[in-house]
């Protein structure tokens, strides 16, 4: 009895996430049946040699790219995508010219395929989550010395490429290992979208599609176009934006009161094409989110202004508003994620009491209830082959925590093992939050759990025993974690959707962080060398490292730096949060006729605009609304053909991502601002030019 | 043999022109196979007293908004759609009312209906052409002392209702004759496409489809969802125009030293409409045309800064390089003009000549050749149902030019007789001229005749004869004449379109001019004695007066103030323009194989944006390729689907105008600048704004 309502449950769970899901096609428009006559070789036999070579080249060419624009202005287009498609690229040119040879003995498969992409992605990957351009800078005297307060010797190192590569071998392994235990759970039972990742499956898909089959002919030729399509339309965008607030980024869509309020629509094809795959309750929640926080909660904060907080302070302060909206979405965002952490433990508790009892040894809590069509059989048997034993997954944290732990505070004398003993206690927590939300609308939210672990070891510490550093540090820890466990969720994604083993995913993750380690350092050390890394009027100003040690020197204060009221509202987030979870809980149960719960919007999804502005919600509100449409006129074309569109929009967008960075790096900037001034500002600005 | 060569040039000069028409479909697509079963009334009754009573009201709503607009910006919006639209609404709402109370005697028909738009674009067209913001108000004494020199009593004259009205009944009607005989040979042979009038025509059907057809049905769902659209955008757009230079329309597609020339692709989805129905050569014409002058032959001239002309002009001044704009495209379409109506006389002469050796009298040169389809087929019958004879058109001209050369010395005693009948000798050429350029391309260029006409004249008088006055008045005979045929023709083709009776569109567009020579001037002085209508600093400038003014001042200098080399270069292009015409007619005739003749753009179509720049031409032809990636995807959609895509582009933009202009005579101006700037001139700004 209990186990039919657990997977009643799951059940509508699954269908709670299935609209809009890249793996949802009908019978006769199974992918996978153009694939049947293709071997899938066994995981040791996707990694090959040449895969880990193209990776290493390509590793080394994005951390390039990465740290320069790291250090340069901190915006960094996401990878995902140029690494599947250069990866294509080289192996394929290698393997035809082999071919050509009559030696070739492998064929170039999409595994192969993506075990290069996922390499590549892990490297590059800690190029950022190594934090050169943020936290480990933060670290250094010139940093420092910029700094109003906090420029003493037990809150400042010298960097060496020594200490490093040490650092980042200790801490970037570890989050590998805490999310692996959960890959059944996120993308077969909630069936989570992850878009980059599925956009970049269905890239690979589209790559080694044998010739011949119709609806995958189809499907290439419609993600060719919105590929290119996208592509066009962000060069053309590139020419527009000068400078900062320039461009079509910057367009007021709704006006300018709107805009001021981050309302707008930013003609961003990357999330309108996220905004296809996700399902619609995910827009609709964040655009709910999006109106909540920056149409109700912020104005009337604001308004408070002088009150609760100080006047004068910049946009960015965290002890101004810009700290009500991270700390109420962070609140908001645990709240969800415990929820549902606590909520699986007691489910899981519960059935294996009634498994003990029944002696009923089938009951595999992980795994989708309704494995219907053709796609999903084969994924999910693909998927499920290759296990990661999840004793193998906790002995490894466990252990990589606890060397991390003492040798750590080798490093950074500042930070004491227990310290860092709890964050790694709660660290798979909030990975698993930072996957779970990442899996719904795409977004990571790394580097702000890096910046609460900051605050907290920071006034734990204290100023004067080095809280500063020991902050900065403990940044780098949970940081790590955090991003890589949802790199590496974004993978399994993309390898279940490509029939790669979760056990190739999981060593190419690891091989391709073990290149980042090494690399990431060397390129940043060549740049810290050659350059003034980090002064202001620099090429290279690094931004992010003095807001970095900002956040410590607030954290060094404690908790009575927040501004006003701040604690108790993020309480209440959090309560409000928990309390959603449960309402829809409650009316899943017992309200089974008009499955209102359908209709509550998912708390970690709202809570992701407050931080950032409701102008994604809007690109992917957009993608909704474009796909409502095709659905409505063609719903048989929609389902086939809308994965495909999604998936160029977003591979198009990123890809061009690429070619921008080089232009950057070459000094090549856009030569018109597209500006957007209210009448009067323009009135100004004509009688300047005009004078 | 004479006659067959005719007929086969002719069927081939079709052919030429039907590309891309809007009565191109297929047996299976005729439009008009759903109103096979509505009885078209006969002319007298298509001319109903409550088309007329709508008519005037519409007329005298659509006065005052041009007339504001005339004297406040200059920038008037096209009506044709507009009153259509309110036409249908008005008397379907009155009739709907009568129905229900068993009152109605004749059901409302889409000829009636086509009746009250000719009627009121007829009488708005007055308010445009009667020059109350231009060379009517050019010879007032406030605008001659803005002026540098010509202030002496003979070259000003006061402003009164009474001579004002008295000039427009003695021009406006002049115009109407002179065209009409034209008007087999400009619908039915070339198949000119009249954009705009073709447009309302399938707006006008839209609205009278019966219900069940099912082709209609569809097309009046694809009109109105391209009319919603093309609405909504320019609604869009107008919310980034807050000032000259703001908004899409100044959008550097191309780059901004492309915008400088005026390349770029301005949004406009009237053009991008009209391009999808004007054929593919009439584009690339306009395009080839835009190139040839503003890419090669401006900027040469322009580098003759200095030398040719003076170095200090403002740009508008017809000293400058805006004199070689003006002359070289007017040379131009002179030369195509005259080639025109040159070889039209030939042809008819020798054709006669062969008719009265052979006693053949079935000899009608005017009619297209192959009437094909259904559709063409019951248009073409009904269009030659009610003829209106060539001697009362010719003996109507001459009457009204002779009454008038005779009257309108007595009002300006500075104009004398023998002045005005050269006028009216040349004008039907040039009225010609104008009617197939705008048949061509939907642009008139009614002002710019009457510009040469104000120079011609002027120069002729000489200042102290009072040459500035004598030349703006000749301004309003040709202005009146050349716009009032384009009107007229656009009409036609309107009324062909809808199984309109030529006559009735006839008696309706001498209705409404009559209806615009009261209507207008009595708004005019309304303005003219509430407000301080031509002085600079008010809400009502008028600034066209004083270039028109300005016009007049250089000539009286006569032609040696024409900027050097202008006079020859006209010249060139005159001749240029015709012999391309005469390699088409050789061509045509003796190399059959290739017809490579297809392939040469037309010289009327490339003088255009001479004048204008290219903007438009790449509208038009991003309309072309739009429409010919339809046709490629899907011939047949594409034929029977995309001139009620084009109508509601066109429609559904122009319409916008009506809530713009009110908005803007309210005084409500957009809250938005989106503005252009080069990457320096934006780092001043953002420095200003900043600061």
């Amino acid at each position: 009895m209990m186990r039919e309502k657990a997977e009643n449950m799951v059940r509508e769970e699954g269908e709670n996430f299935v609209e809009g899901d890249g793996g949802g096609e009908t019978e006769e428009a199974a992918l996978e049946r153009a694939f049947d006559e293709i071997e899938v070789p066994p995981w040791q036999k996707q990694i090959t040699i040449r895969a880990m070579v193209t990776s290493l080249i390509l590793s080394a060419v994005f951390n390039v790219i990465v740290c320069k624009l790291n250090l340069s202005t901190g915006v960094i287009p996401s990878l995902n995508v140029a690494a599947g498609l250069l990866g294509f690229a080289a192996v394929k040119a290698w393997t035809v010219m082999i071919e050509k040879c009559g030696l070739l003995k492998q064929p170039f498969t999409r595994q192969e395929n993506t075990v290069i992409q996922t390499c590549v992605v892990a490297s590059s990957g800690i190029a950022f989550s190594s934090g050169t351009a943020s936290y480990l800078l933060a670290m250094s005297p010139l940093t420092a010395s910029q700094a109003d307060s906090g420029n003493t010797p037990i809150n400042v190192k010298a960097l060496s490429l020594g200490w490093i590569t040490g650092f980042l071998f200790l801490v970037s392994f570890v989050g590998l290992f805490s999310i692996v235990p959960l890959r059944r759970l996120m993308i077969l039972k909630y069936k989570l979208t992850y878009p980059s990742g599925t956009a970049t499956a269905y890239l690979i898909n589209s790559f080694h599609t044998p010739k011949g089959a119709k609806l995958a002919k189809k499907q290439v030729w419609v993600l060719f176009k919105s590929f290119v399509g996208s592509f066009t339309w962000a060069f053309f965008q590139w020419f527009f934006t000068a400078a900062d607030n320039c461009g079509f980024s910057s367009f007021p869509t709704f006006g300018l009161k709107a805009f001021s309020q981050r309302f707008y629509f930013d003609f961003s094809s990357t999330y309108v094409g996220v905004g296809m795959i996700c399902p619609y309750m995910v827009n609709v929640s964040l655009l709910i989110g999006a109106i909540v926080s920056w149409g109700l909660m912020w104005p009337a904060i604001e308004s408070k202004k002088g009150i609760w907080f100080r006047a004068d302070l910049p946009g960015n302060s965290l002890h101004g508003i810009q700290g009500y909206r991270v700390f109420l979405a962070i609140a908001t965002i645990l709240g969800d994620g415990l929820f549902q952490v606590v909520y699986m433990v007691v489910l899981t508790l519960k059935s294996f009491t009634q498994q003990v009892l029944h002696k009923n040894d089938n009951i595999n809590l992980d795994e989708g209830a309704v494995v219907e069509d053709y796609d999903e059989k084969k994924r999910t048997a693909y998927f499920l082959k290759d296990q990661i034993p999840n004793t193998t997954a906790i002995v490894g944290y466990i252990v990589l925590a606890l060397i991390s732990t003492f040798v750590l505070p080798q490093i950074f004398h500042q930070l004491k093992w227990y310290q860092i003993l709890v964050a790694y206690i709660i660290a798979p927590v909030l990975a698993f939050c930072n996957a779970y939300g990442c899996g719904l609308s795409d977004w990571s939210l790394a580097s702000n759990y890096g910046k609460i672990a900051i605050l907290v070891i920071s006034s734990w510490v204290g100023l004067e025993h080095g809280g500063v550093l020991a902050g900065l540090a403990s940044c780098g820890v949970m940081m790590s974690i955090v991003s890589t466990a949802s790199d590496l969720m974004q993978d399994f994604k993309t390898g279940y959707l490509t029939l790669s083993s979760p056990r190739s995913m999981f060593v190419s993750q690891v091989l391709g962080t073990a290149m980042g380690c090494v690399l990431s350092p060397l390129v940043f050390w060549f740049f810290y060398k050659a350059y003034k890394v980090g002064d202001p009027n620099s090429a290279y100003p690094a931004p992010y490292a003095l807001l970095y040690r900002g956040i410590a020197l607030l954290g060094v204060e404690g908790f009575s730096a927040l501004p006003h009221n701040c604690l108790m509202l993020a309480i209440v987030c959090f309560l409000v949060s928990v309390a959603i979870n449960l309402l829809i809980v409650v009316l899943k149960r017992y309200e089974t006729k008009y499955r209102i719960y359908r209709f509550i919007p998912s708390p970690m999804c709202m809570a992701i605009p407050f931080y950032l502005g409701g102008y994604f919600a809007i690109d992917m509100c957009i993608g909704s609304a474009l796909l409502f449409a095709w659905q409505l006129k063609n719903k048989k074309q929609a389902d086939e053909l809308s994965p495909a569109v999604a998936s160029g929009l977003i591979c198009g967008d990123s890809l061009w991502g690429v070619p921008a960075a080089i232009l950057a790096l070459a000094g090549v900037s856009p030569p018109i601002c597209m500006k957007f001034l209210s009448a009067s500002a323009n009135q100004r600005v004509d009688a300047m030019l005009g004078a």
